[in-house]
């Protein structure tokens, strides 16, 4: 039997508003969490003292920080060759901040960064749906559309490290694409993620005579709970939507499967809580537009990790990999 | 320095009409080639026999078969997994043919095969414009549109062994994509493929009023060569073929981009013989529709392999892989 010298790992998911944060055991618990809000830092420097503080007040609860392994990280823009956060849009810091080294020498533990979908498909393969599982893509469905690429078993990072941004990849070429985030047109995203539904919702809407009940809401605040409500009370256009949205997106889970033949796509985020409304039309659209030798043969399943800690799960899941005496950080 | 005991591998290029063979050295010199008509033996048995008594007769040559590492094979549908055929349309033997294992019987020395794209990327990665990458594609522009995808310095195979199917992933979606090989509707295949260019040819020309030396030829043969030289004398609706391809070519290829974010992308094919009349909006398509972070990011290479011998190449560097003493087929 395997000695785990180091049982605790900790999981950081940084996010514009708010960082979270927590200490996390082999068996994908989180023994304890909390968080720190990261607009409040205009400096890195004191926002990684600040969050490092808090870490190693949780730390010595259990046992000091001879007991953890590493530090994992999910940020905006990470890049996991080279540890850094590389201009990512929504943080207060510009240009490119070398995050895991800042971690590693306040810790003295080495740190390991990736973003969010990645962590994520990591957190899945650790602790969750794909557990067990060597080939495998993970898509996050939330305000935008985020993929994590598995491979025999390892994340796939590519040439640059930001490998895996399957929601810009195009759905609709042309000028008639929607508009998408990342200024271009016509990507998965804009159709997919929260407010890709909300697109679809007021777009369907208004082009309809039909009667809904979500003619009765603000029609640019609609969201796919909304919509989810709606189509279990029997509504018509929201069953509609759902079909368009899943149609969407089946279409180009083919085009993912075609690439690296994985055993399962694994949907992780708020759409997938619409259940079979939304389920449905992805595996309808997905088998009708794969080639003949995947028709049936690809799972389409939703993430089995626990909402409120998937984040720091997946996150703290980067820093099993690391060898415990070797910093990784560089 | 290593001592390579074994110096020379066999590759195996099969093909409906003929299979080419030949003995490689470590270097990629195809030292003796020959070729059998698969045509010609309705049972795989013989075809196996005949083959392996072909090779054998080329191994005495070299020293017999201890000099043999292994056995290479490019075929269609091959899996590389099972070393099993697995349904191939367009070879004499229905079903699932155990290939590797017949050949592995016959040599003495082990087998591995793979589809011909794969091959042709194993090929690059060996010998040709890929050698020092970890991480590119290798698209195979002839009758049909292959790849082979390169992650981390190994072929993609994904769960099942048939990863890397990038020709059949869709440009068009819905009814009015063009009808392709594969059953199914939209794939760039039916636009970046020989006949994908013929078709395009005989649609743009006859779209237009414009004069054209292309209209001289029978409409539904011209090739990518005619166009060619039809562009390089200055013809307009020949640049405008090219420009139509390439630019179908280069938006698809965005998407790959987004997927593996490879060092480069690299074209094997009679396509790329058009030089920069299909390069250049090849190019200019991809950069276009690439997210941000990888505009003029990505090498876009023609393969480097000499033609003759390119899938008798890629396919023997399948066999360098083998460990020289434990029999892998399985």
């Amino acid at each position: 039997m395997e000695t785990i010298e180091k049982p605790y790992v900790l999981g950081i998911d940084m996010g514009g508003t708010g960082t979270k944060f927590g200490i996390v055991d082999a068996r994908g618990n989180v023994l304890k969490s909390s968080s720190l809000p990261t607009q409040d830092y205009p400096d890195i420097n004191d926002y990684c003292d600040a969050l490092c503080a808090a870490m190693l007040k949780i730390v010595d609860e259990f046992g000091g920080i001879k007991n953890i392994r590493g530090v994992g990280g999910g940020t905006p823009n990470g890049n996991y060759y080279t540890g850094c956060i590389e201009h990512a849009a929504n943080l207060p810091w510009k240009g490119i901040v070398p995050f895991a080294k800042m971690i590693s020498d306040r810790m003295g533990v080495p740190c390991r960064i990736t973003n969010d979908a990645n962590a994520a498909a990591m957190g899945e393969m650790t602790y969750g749906a794909a557990r067990g599982m060597k080939n495998f893509i993970e898509i996050t469905l939330g305000t935008g559309v985020g993929s994590g690429i598995v491979i025999d078993g390892k994340v796939v990072y590519g040439h640059d490290g930001f490998a895996g941004e399957l929601g810009h990849t195009k759905i609709v070429h042309g000028p008639e694409g929607r508009q998408c985030g990342c200024g271009r047109r016509g990507c998965i995203e804009a159709y997919a993620s929260a407010t890709g539904v909300a697109r679809s919702a007021k777009e369907i809407i208004e082009n309809s005579s039909k009667e809904t009940v979500l003619r009765k809401l603000d029609i640019d605040k609609i969201t796919s709970y909304d919509v989810f409500k709606a189509a279990e009370a029997g509504d018509e256009v929201a069953k509609e939507i759902f079909d368009f949205t899943g149609s969407m997106l089946g279409q180009k889970l083919a085009d993912f499967v075609a690439f690296s033949a994985p055993e399962a796509i694994i949907l992780f985020g708020g759409l997938t809580k619409s259940g079979h409304w939304i389920m449905d039309p992805i595996v309808k659209a997905l088998n009708e537009n794969v080639m003949s030798i995947w028709v049936n043969k690809v799972k389409v399943l939703t993430s089995t990790l626990k909402d409120s800690d998937a984040a720091i799960l997946g996150a703290s899941s980067l820093a099993w990999d690391i060898e415990a005496q070797a910093p990784m950080s560089r």
